[in-house]
């Protein structure tokens, strides 16, 4: 890591160690303490990325460190915890200059004050090829309550927060497409790919209402499909019940099978969960609260797989459901 | 992933999954659930490798995995906790075959039974580059129990599990040098190189004797700075004291300038630590009741840095206090 800038240990001293909690020692030890809360549980979740893979080389740093957060954060959401803190490991090409690491860092520390959690420890490596990172999240959830996917049964409703898809069209509009689009409009889907809005509030107060939950990232299909694998059953969801913001409603106008790919698009970081219908009073009062759109969308059945069907009830062909990235 | 193999879920299913622990919940959810004990705070701690840095590519990867859980296994342990769980991420290149996977996790499975942990998740994303794997492990001891680095008081005994040197004598052994060496002789130094023993049976039981401590893995004069700087302490050690393998010593005693280097070289992952002069007794008797090594190679002194003394008390010259891989 020696490139005639800070090195290794400059570059934690300088960069990392302020991020650091108490628990992390100042980033100076060999590991990092973790005090447990009475009644509490941990939950741990790690995700990595890859330059050229999750992301553009050229990417701010400061975004992907924000959504390399952010994604695992998400994953603590969607089952019920909140987030306390993370560690970090990077491996960086020696090219990588110091500036690099400090925007990174910099995006790092804006995002641990908005989500109230701390560094507590991390490791950093010279590869020869793409960069990797890579971050562990650590949240709390009161013991036993945790939202798993497999809880899903026959009759609950399905619902989803925020919109599905923008993500993807994010993704397009990053590579030159939707330019007629106004410039504004443009900007809102490339931040919901580039800076994905974990739903922390909302995954914490579902404990006691969702049956099942995970975070929408391979897709609604495929990632509800998940859901009843886990919980042995099946699911039907109504394609014009899946919420669409105003941009994908305009682009649908003009490509009427646009919707039926955005349900198979990864990358929206909403959480899906299912819950017994007589929950829906206290799901749309949350969503008020919280001031965010939850959508019932269909119904958990019987059988295995994942049906959509159009507002006639006929069933809709999926040419689609993996996702993938560039 | 998909290389006309397993795919990334396939391998994650056959190979990662029965290594999952309870809290893993078999590897299909967002996160890992981790239970707390009364009393107890977690350690945790995060070690990546690179591929022809850290090892060599064509290394065998049940050893790769094992060093990787090892050299974690060391860090809790020079904290003075016992090692729980662990998070794998590993981010491969396409040309990775399942069998390199397969034997990979095999090395995890046969660690885990010996040190009595289980995994409780990960993520696995393809790259370019050179392979990168990065290892989470958490532990466990009573709270406010931790062995840190800074706890070194002027006046301290410095003592020194195991012997030294010998990973980094492996390592030569390894490219071909030390011929001459007995078969048996040079196998026990490649091994001390390839497979750590971490000491994770004397770290818990060094808790309420030890002041400071970490594990010796940049060389173990850098490595009693490293204590002395967060202690605000200097040490003199004696290198007659340091305790060598028997293949150190017949080889020092061709080259009577080996044991000053010796005491620079990395990656013996013995644990380093300070105690009280009066300790000394608990300490010999822990010795014997573990059959390891436990040796006095010097003193914590006010001031800074680490002196290294020969027999006649004369200061040695160090030239080199890194330590560098391939």
């Amino acid at each position: 890591m020696k490139d005639g800038g800070l090195g290794e240990f400059g570059r934690i001293r300088r960069f990392f160690a302020p991020l650091a909690g108490s628990g992390g020692l100042d980033l100076r030890d060999d590991a990092a303490l973790l005090a447990c809360n009475p009644g509490k549980q941990l939950v741990v979740t790690v995700d990595a990325i890859v330059s050229g893979v999750h992301y553009l080389p050229d990417d701010p740093p400061g975004l992907v460190a924000r959504k390399l957060l952010r994604v695992n954060l998400s994953d603590l959401a969607a089952m019920g915890a909140r987030a306390r803190h993370y560690l970090l490991t990077t491996a960086l090409p020696t090219t990588v200059a110091d500036d690099w690491v400090e925007a990174f860092a910099a995006g790092l520390g804006e995002d641990q004050r908005r989500y109230k959690i701390d560094l507590l420890g991390g490791d950093s490596v010279a590869t020869d090829g793409p960069a990797v990172l890579s971050l562990t999240a650590i949240g709390e959830i009161a013991a036993g309550a945790e939202i798993r996917r497999s809880g899903a049964r026959s009759g609950d409703q399905i619902w989803v927060s925020g919109t599905i898809g923008d993500a993807m069209l994010g993704l397009q509009a990053l590579r030159g497409s939707h330019k007629s689009m106004p410039a504004e409009q443009r900007a809102t889907l490339i931040r919901r790919f580039q800076l994905p809005e974990p739903r922390v509030e909302l995954g914490p107060r579902l404990v006691g209402i969702a049956r099942a939950m995970l975070d929408v990232s391979d897709g609604l299909v495929a990632d509800l499909g998940h859901i009843c694998e886990a919980s042995q059953t099946g699911a039907t969801i109504g394609l014009p019940q899946v919420p669409l913001s105003r941009a994908a409603q305009q682009l649908g106008a003009a490509d009427p099978a646009l919707p039926a790919r955005l349900v198979t698009a990864g990358d929206d970081y909403e959480l899906l969960f299912t819950a017994p219908s007589d929950s829906a009073d206290r799901i749309r009062q949350l969503s008020q609260e919280l001031r965010l759109p939850l959508t019932a969308i269909g119904t958990i059945e019987k059988g295995a797989g994942v049906r959509l069907v159009d507002g006639e009830g006929k069933e809709v062909p999926l040419t689609n459901t993996g996702y993938r990235h560039f």
